[in-house]
């Protein structure tokens, strides 16, 4: 393991006293080793298939099944336009989200095994990308599926209480609901596509698991509080992702992830299918890509609902104009406003 | 009110010490007097425009909105091929779950303001539909507007229980979550339709807020615990909506909804549009077709999904064949299949 970070997550998690004891300590330590020295768990192009075998009792017609919503689709201009973003934060509501975020953050690095030369700039978490040293493939793939299994949770939690909302408060929905869904469902085959490539160790999965359980209640009670902040720390936790999305093309394009630019390295076949990627565009950085491009329409899209009056503005991502296309997509705001739409541009829009 | 419904009403709540204080029994014969005797809040046809304008700040763009799962359509056969049904318990948890719905059924016969002869014979309480006299359309919208906003809460919680399980524990669901939360859309769009022809009184308000306390807490619990016997409790509460609407309709063809049955009635525009009703054929008997449809193949889907392995099992009804068609169908089951299909007749089909 690394000198340096063991003694700085040392200090951090024994309290600077030295005493590499505690049993968070021991967590990282495990998480480390399992991430950083164990190669063999990442499924190499040739165990792929192999595995697939295994995974199938798991999968059973997961080829054959139809997709619940299929993916919209990205040009490749606006993959490629999609740049890390912050929103600075306006209200007590956003400071407070902001900060939050920031506790996740924290989370995310420690369990991606983080060493200090492997951090970005702190003072721009979410747009500096650059670091002494590149993470490895190992390292991703525990970040990516600790983040997507995360992030399926607000999503279906904002979606399911607004329609609980509906139907006890016995008034519509303004059409919030089938984008908060669809959102949860985006970040499902995020998760489903990163496992086939990585086989998650026990004890991972039992982190994942109770992250699930603090995550979803805290979620839960805080959307009845305050969807308007909700909304905002979404909008905040997706800056997240295109940041790590980011600085893994990048460390990818700098030459530093062999086993994922190599020739014969194939992405799953739940990839192809959901993103319905094409011959010759289907390497590990057009997949990537395409998850980036879906993650900086969650930023825009939720930085927007956090901006709206969440009793009675519609959902202006499925409003149609006269012509059947619809006044805002998550496509523009993926590119176009990273930081949302203020309310009033979406009035005017609308007009 | 009605006198014999009275005595018994008093008797049965005030233990039979003939005290009418019971809270629960003003509670009763409030309920009752809002539905029996102020037809005022019926919307009658006059009346509805006036009323669309008022709910309009409510159902901002609710036209112009996209459906979030246009639905299937039925043909004129199945509407009137759907016959009421009941599965009879065979294991433990089937005996369990029919006696929670007849909890359920209770409850629902007294927010009607059921009279002793508006009852129907409790031996065959989901299949016999005659009663000595007819129910009211305010006593029948009241019904309804409780079973719908009930209705829509076991599918959004079964189909977010099922997101979050793929999640957290690493895994693909089998294509559940999309039928779950169909369901429970089609019954929001029920609730939505009966919201456009009666305006609830801030009791019942009250008592369908706290009814959602109480069955959204219990029903989350009880799928954590054992999915299989709350589909198969799912599949009662259909059974009873089938019944409802059954015995809707029959009074209706007998000549006692005269409110519904006149040439100028109107159905509210949502139905139109959602059940894409054809001109001519947009009566309100019409619509309580519909409705009886979608709550038959709720019924057959439930009592399928209860039959299936939970954890391993895909979603017969999504499975596609080599045709492209769907190996077993929502509408199938509707007609066909109302105790729903064995594991074993599945696993036969999909061979
Ligand atoms: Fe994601
Ligand atoms: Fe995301
Ligand atoms: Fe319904
Ligand atoms: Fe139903």
């Amino acid at each position: 393991m690394d000198r340096g970070f063991e003694h700085l997550t040392r200090r951090a998690l024994a309290g600077g006293r030295g005493k590499p004891t505690s049993p968070l300590f021991r967590l990282s330590e495990t998480l480390l080793s399992r991430a950083q020295h164990r190669p063999a768990r990442l499924l190499a192009t040739a165990a792929i298939s192999k595995h697939e075998k295994t995974l199938d009792k798991n999968t059973t017609g997961l080829g054959s099944l139809p997709l619940t919503w299929p993916h919209k689709g990205w040009t490749e201009k606006m993959l490629l336009d999609v740049v890390p973003s912050h929103r600075e934060p306006r209200t007590v509501g956003d400071r407070f989200a902001w900060r939050v975020t920031r506790i996740c953050r924290w989370a995310m690095d420690f369990v991606t095994g983080m060493g200090p030369e492997q951090k970005v700039d702190s003072k721009h978490p979410t747009t500096a990308v650059a670091a002494h040293r590149p993470l490895t493939e190992s390292q991703w793939l525990v970040r990516f599926i600790f983040l997507e299994s995360i992030a399926g949770v607000p999503g279906m939690v904002a979606g399911a209480l607004r329609h609980l909302h509906s139907i006890r408060r016995l008034k519509p929905d303004h059409g919030w609901i089938k984008t908060l869904l669809e959102e949860s469902y985006n970040e499902r085959m995020h998760l489903l596509t990163f496992l086939q490539m990585y086989q998650p160790s026990r004890l991972m999965r039992f982190m994942v698991f109770a992250a699930q359980g603090i995550f979803y209640n805290t979620f839960f009670i805080s959307y009845l509080v305050s969807p308007k902040i909700c909304h905002r720390f979404v909008g905040y936790l997706e800056e997240e992702a295109v940041h790590t999305y980011t600085r893994c093309l990048r460390e990818m394009d700098a030459g530093s992830l062999l086993g994922w630019t190599k020739e014969d390295f194939k992405i799953p076949d739940i990839a192809v299918k959901y993103w319905n990627m094409q011959e010759g565009r289907r390497s590990m950085r057009d997949l990537i890509l395409h998850i980036r491009a879906d993650e900086a329409s969650h930023r825009g899209v939720n930085h927007t609902l956090s901006n709206l009056d969440q009793s009675s503005d519609p959902n202006p991502f499925i409003v149609q104009d006269s012509n059947g296309g619809h006044t805002l997509n998550e496509k523009q705001v993926a590119v176009i406003k990273p930081r949302g739409l203020e309310r009033e541009e979406i009035f005017k829009r609308r007009e």
